[in-house]
């Protein structure tokens, strides 16, 4: 017999309907002897139709009041759903985030998840009860209510498969797995079974949607083998866990697209020691992430850089590079949203050679420039003109083939 | 400088624009120096909603879970109007009923409160915070979520009012105050601007809607004096408090109607010691309140038999009462749902003759007759035909020249 734990998001648990069909799901686990740990999101829309409260009530809704209001969208999906369970025969019990303590910082509506105190799930499991979790809440050392953020009942389901130390964490969604790139863009993207900690860390922080950077780093740091499937079938989804022998032998896991960056240029800058510190240190300042950098030959001792950064913040970005350039007696900054990252993530890389010059041939065949690179052990990133992304995914998936069953 | 507790009921709450009134209220208190602990129900209609959504959900909701889940009716309400208080520059914190842990026993949906820990609501005010509360919501020894019932807010605001020693404890409602009787039957009824726990808690138990019985009796318990007045205006309501000597000159405070009793007649019962004893014996096992009981003098070894009953539980009365019968050998049985329930109270009755017999004149000079009497220390009750009952309260508010001002 098995422990797991199930997370079903706000999609699968949006209707009456549909969480009485998640709580058939859910026996049917138990019904075969496993220990059931479930956590829920709130009802689709609810969180949404709370936060237009808060918005209807203030113009600058106090966050800590705010976690108070959301948190209740979970609550009442849990009520809903353990009283479901016991309707059908199921013994259960509900647990909000500060009965199972899950104690976090006082960062409201962004928590970070310091602990869980899982007694009381423990001796519930004992009792052979399935164990209802509100999602995407926790409390902090003052008792306040706090909420984890996006991703966060996520975040929630693989805290406490480490805390109760699941067999495994089951993330239900509306798609059936990880693929090898998005379906909608490559037809022939295939099902990823097994996936690396590492290498789902690099696809999620590169633009794929499935799960969120701090989940995954939460399951690594604790060994949680996490399943990601579809809440509307029973077909086996994606395993996302440690790296195993065979994982090493595909080099690529998988493409990825992301379409959210801007390319900031900074056209004669002086190339001397300190430029770039002064630049960057001022984008530091802003919280403006820097993804791709790069800096060109200098020529009469001035050179260009170009780096990206997120969409939202192209326009803090430039104006900070601009204080800098009248400072340093100026440069030219422009900054263009017509650009696109296509990335090849996997663990193989760092035992195979010639991975960066493979997807740079395929690139340059279908007549696509790139205009800027980044690499890691087991990443290669490429900025291109935003016309050919869709093109630069499929010929990059096809150059691996990773259409083709391994 | 005082210390108020303020209860704002459904109603008041309804709307994000009457919470934004509501707490424009409060600040005026908070202007003026005073420490303000408010209290809150669900917003009108919300309770239902979620109530609804629990019968969607489970042919028999669980309990337990019910709680849980209409609990985030209050919630929903502290947070918004907590927001608000400090939107418009009022500090203020949101407890629910867990985190003052208002401890009360395990009976879902009807939790009675054992005790409140006051120490982080009074360490608020201390800060000059203004306390938001969730009403009608608790926490059993175990941690569960419970809530108390119908009239649970009233009672979550006059407990903590007991608890922090309030002076006083503001119920603000979509009436005015208490009258003398229902306005609706009655054009000259006055505003009663003092009145005593024990009649409040006899025109409570008799018909008048503005209080529930077990919020009275904790007041009264704990000596808070009570201030119930309108939410929609800022005139002086009625206070509910501690007997003084200037209400025993007042003969009777109030005329009450209530017109939800059957009445249960039984004809023919052997007048032999230990049958009345079977009668109500088999009444109690059922769990049914019997209200006035009147007994026939004897004829021939037999006698009639006449008791009041909620209307509710009539049937299930006239049921067991034919069990009785046919074991002890035949009586009849019958019901009426045609009677109403005119009572008078008033702590000036204890030193005062002839009130009773004020009473029953000014419904004989009316030709009403008088089926029923019940009487208390501080109350007479007479059962009468349901087609009088409107005409019984105006000549009984008449008689004892209530439309009058004192």
């Amino acid at each position: 017999m098995s422990l797991i734990v199930q997370k079903y998001g706000g999609t699968s648990v949006g209707t009456i309907e549909r969480i009485q069909t998640v709580a058939d799901k859910i026996r049917q686990t138990w019904d075969l002897g496993h220990g059931v740990v479930v956590v829920v999101s709130a009802m689709a829309g609810e969180t949404n139709r709370l936060l237009d409260l808060a918005h209807r009530m203030a113009a600058a809704p106090d966050r800590c009041e705010t976690d108070v209001l959301v948190s209740t969208g979970e609550q009442v999906t849990i009520a809903l759903l353990a009283m479901r369970l016991k309707e059908i025969g199921v013994p259960s019990r509900s647990f909000l985030g500060h009965q199972v303590r899950i104690l976090t910082d006082n960062v409201y509506s962004k928590a970070r998840i310091h602990s869980i105190d899982a007694t009381e799930v423990t001796e519930a499991l004992e009792r052979r009860q399935v164990v209802v979790i509100a999602g995407f809440q926790g409390v902090d050392p003052e008792g306040n209510i706090t909420t984890l953020g996006r991703g966060g009942s996520d975040l929630t389901a693989v805290a406490v498969a480490a805390a109760v130390k699941a067999d495994a964490c089951e993330i239900y969604t509306d798609v059936d797995g990880i693929y090898t790139t998005d379906p909608n863009i490559c037809p022939d993207a295939r099902k990823i079974y097994k996936i690396a900690y590492e290498e789902m860390l690099e696809m999620a922080s590169l633009g794929a949607k499935v799960m969120q950077t701090r989940s995954v780093e939460f399951a690594m740091k604790f060994n949680v083998p996490v399943h990601v499937r579809s809440s509307f079938s029973d077909v086996e989804g994606s395993w996302i866990m440690k790296e195993d022998k065979g994982m090493e032998t595909v080099v690529v896991a998988g493409v990825t697209l992301d379409k959210n960056e801007a390319k900031v240029t900074l056209k004669g800058v002086m190339d001397r020691p300190g430029i770039a510190a002064r630049i960057f240190g001022a984008l530091a300042v802003e919280s403006i992430n820097v993804d791709v950098i790069i800096q060109n030959v200098s020529e009469d001792g001035r050179t260009d850089v170009s780096f990206t950064v997120s969409k939202v913040d192209a326009k803090r970005a430039v104006a900070a590079a601009r204080v800098v350039a009248e400072e340093l007696g100026g440069f030219e900054v422009t900054t263009s949203d017509n650009v696109a990252k296509v990335s090849i993530v996997g663990v193989g890389m760092r035992t195979q050679a010639g991975v960066a010059a493979r997807m740079f041939k395929a690139l340059a065949d279908a007549g696509i420039n790139i205009e800027m690179i980044s690499t890691s052990e087991i990443k290669v990133s490429c900025v291109i003109d935003l016309r050919f992304a869709e093109l630069a995914v499929r010929v990059v998936h096809d150059a691996f083939d990773l259409g083709v069953s391994p």
